[in-house]
């Protein structure tokens, strides 16, 4: 029933390759299906200005899509000189989603930046920026661990990512964009490691949905941040 | 224990005041407390270039702030040259959850633009916004209605929003900026007058939370509405 | 024969309502007529750069309408990237103004900052800004008077403006909306509470003026700024 | 007494040479003392949207400053991403300015543009612009009338501007920069070649100023701009 | 004696990999040592509005880099709201590079956007622009032949680019960072496939050089350049 | 056969004149025919961020066009907002140019800026700027020798430049408008005095050129910049 042919619980193939930007601290290739983002970690020695003598860190994230990553070509923001309203929203929620997974004051006064650029879009890119961007700042940590730069390890738990929809009146979860330009409710789950919620976004972009079907999404999602976080660990073993 | 000494599901005082601004089709000033938000619904004959010749509608939402609505004075955006990426995520929300109330073919092509300005703030603006704007909106298409413009009604329900959070380790409804401001988890419910889902956004800025603890917010949420659909409805009567 | 039936040197009824901006250190909503403008004074503790150890202090405004104020939306400046070329000129005119009738030095080295935002246009924004932003800076002045951070009062006497145009071949004074868009000369006059001149802005638009228009065009600008100024002086009585 | 010691009521030496710049359909270099503008007219085909279709045509103006026309640097406004506050509002002038003198009806459906960019400055760049931007416009408008591109001349007197101000506590005409920058009061008027008035601007720095005084400085004003329209005649004979 | 060990006249080892973007009519990865560069070539219907009409099409170009694609990370410049002044200069010479290669009459009235994504940075990132960018090209242009939409190839020959500068006081082709980075003169060479020149720029950034100087350099990028499009060949076949 | 009727390898008449931006510490006005750049020097105490505490200095070079300078109106890059890539190419290749001339450590910390504003144009005002700007920097390079602020000169040697180009099959020096738009290769050489090369930039907009043509437009360039160097010497003479 889904043009894919999964089943409804049924994630798309992942894959993820560590180690892809020579230049990083940390960086992976994440692919879930057809939707394939480059994940990179850069530590910066100083924390944003407002976290200057908190004894704190930060975590943010920049969010950027090929103009051909898509099946029609989109204009580059550095060309129209400001990002969409639809990139700024995604780095937002990309950022957010990482830090909650992070003891900040353990990271102490250093920012580390992740970058998602998206290099194929096949549905499900911002969702794969987390999951993906939580491999590379697990990968910048270790180096910070290892160089002995913090005392104690300021990642707390994996994070990752999956969307969930109803699609021709049924719930599914990681939807591809043939499921997803079409979806009446669809949005993005963002789970630890130990299953407990970061982000909740779901939104009805026709038909309102009932608690009870925000239940069964969130079945779904868990299920899937399970494989997912599954995927984490083997990519870093 | 709640800063207003509220209890854990009791809401701010509302009043809607109708009909504020004289230009437009439709008005409204909306106060939460201490978080008041002027609402205006512009009608436009033309839809979006992309709605063209598609016999569909749309209905789009722009947020401000006043530089002095908050306890220290912000920079003004349009002197700034740009939105800040939390404007620009409020205002897609606002559009979102109120396009998720109408049926952009009964309204034709045309467009309607809410524009919420915060005139003062004390938490939950967007909220505030989304519920306000509902009733600009409302009056405005009322407009339409009265001047045959339309031939159905093409708002489909009531469309309101609260905030939930997780405030000193309990859930509590409609929190203001004493409470938001250190809210380990916190985010908006926006819900039709059916009490069906248009929009949940949760997120954790410190702890994750259990699935336990959604559901408690969601009750939270529904219990709110209803009395601000019921605001809605006084106003306009 | 004015479309309002007014007399040719009657001011439209003035409102001045103090305390509406619970943040701002001073704020007033000022109403002439149908033009309603929402003024605040925000102390800021450090001049601007170029008067870093001058000793004195900086008064500087900045104006904006809301995208309905008008009877068709203007585009909303924040979105459109830039303030465009008639709201650096008017927030210019404002800052001058106010800052003509204050001892710089007894300020001291700060910066008061008057927002003037227009919640409903109906001509003659910008001399209601200065009239009412006068009012905000003189109650955020107060303030400091209060808690003994200047040790004589900065402002040197009450500033007002009125506008004055030749419409239908008449002279008149405090021109609205359906005036000011046919009068082919008009402008503004900011004066001081003693009657001195603080600005004087005449533009002709269509036919030059001769030297006696311009006599009688002052002799309405002090009639009508002095029932200003007694406005204020009942405002903050 | 003044700082170059001319009398009160006595211009700087002023030159306009014309034909200065071959591409542009009308042109000039004015030289007001060490204040030097190269103005230009370039006729465009076409109104401004808002015109298409009224019969009518516009007439604009654009001004600019070498970074090095200063005594230091000034940054490049084009280098900088916007033209500054001061920069739009010197061109509104000018463009309000050579209006007032063209019959727009006459002038037919096209825009002319007049470029004013400062070479050297040493006060009173915009009065120089206005006075040399009216004989570009007027060599313009020949090539229009001689190409019988208009019927009959759409220009209906000369447009002249001149800055008076109070300097050390008299009243003097044509500021240079060592003046300007001290003088309490100090603005600028544009009159028509008939000596009726166009635009007065004058505003007090310093100390309010009174109707007397005011009276005198257009008394200056007038007997300034009778010798500029001469010099106008005269480099257009 | 070269950081890398290599020859004077020696390449680093080149890769393309083509059809690397599913969506993209051309694309290829090419790989010259450390540096990577994503290039596609998305055809698009219409030509820039200059050559409507004109019965030509045109080839133009997009240049950007990944934040952490370098040594330490560069500020996204979507986020920093404008296109640098290297990346403009880069994607204007990968553009005039790629259009000298190709009748724009047989092309017709499209054109073909080249966007070159630099994925990781050692030197050399323009050249390898070129050279992956004309793969991309090549692919896309084949479609259009295969789908009939051209009567005739409008490729009329292979464009590859080098760079040659002088390292250590020895002339060398294809810099690495590490010798781009100190090299006193250095540039890029772009020649067809029949050795004919496209573009040569050579700057001295150190000490100026000399014509003999010169034709050892263009004698390394004639090698050099004939290898490069002998990869070409290699990835089509 | 050249349009201007010159000979292949005669330059256009050269004027330089100096001292024409009082405020500058160096300036002249360059006329290569009907190409007129106004060049200024500005001395800055400071060098630019990157230099600071290096010991060595910096030259850097902006370059605008006035809006008539050529034979339709081009739009204001300010107005615009921001400078096009035209724009950024010519301005980065001046400061490179320039540079190369100087001695950076015995020039110290500070920073000189040409500003280069194209009066007039008729082809080659990247090369009338660098040869003009040369000029400006050496006077304000004396001015920094005669107050003892430099202690040996950081000049050290001429720079100038010149455009050559094939028209009409022929290689030519110094093309103007007439003869660069039509052009099938050209560009631009920076020579020392001493005849060294700084800078070599050609490009074939149509047909690719061979080695041997690119031989004798290099036998042009030296020609025409020996002649360039001696007007050089004349104006500072």
């Amino acid at each position: 029933m889904r043009p894919s042919g999964r089943n409804l619980d049924q994630l798309r193939p992942i894959s993820i390759e560590t180690g892809v930007m020579r230049h990083a601290e940390g960086s992976c290739l994440i692919r879930c299906g057809d939707t394939h983002v480059l994940c990179s970690a850069s530590i910066e020695d100083r924390p944003p200005p407002f976290l200057k003598g908190s004894g704190q860190g930060w975590v943010t994230a920049e969010y950027g899509m090929l103009p051909r990553a898509t099946t029609t070509r989109n204009r580059r923001e550095a060309a129209a000189g400001k990002q969409g309203g639809r990139t700024v929203e995604i780095q937002r929620l990309i950022g957010r989603a990482l830090r909650a997974g992070v003891d900040r004051r353990a990271l102490g006064e250093r920012q580390i930046v992740i970058d998602c650029d998206v290099i194929q879009a096949d549905g499900g890119t911002r969702c794969a920026a987390i999951t993906g961007g939580w491999v590379a700042l697990r990968l910048a940590v270790n180096k910070l661990i290892a160089a002995k730069m913090v005392t104690s390890d300021p990642i707390m738990d994996h994070v990752a990512a999956v969307s969930c929809g109803i699609y021709a009146g049924q719930p599914v979860v990681d939807l591809d964009y043939a499921e997803d330009s079409v979806a009446g409710t669809d949005g993005n789950f963002v789970l630890t490691g130990a299953g407990r919620l970061i982000e909740v976004q779901m939104s009805a972009e026709g038909a309102a949905f009932s608690r009870a079907e925000m239940g069964q999404l969130m079945d779904l999602a868990e299920g899937g941040i399970a494989q997912l976080v599954e995927a984490q660990k083997a990519a870093l073993a």
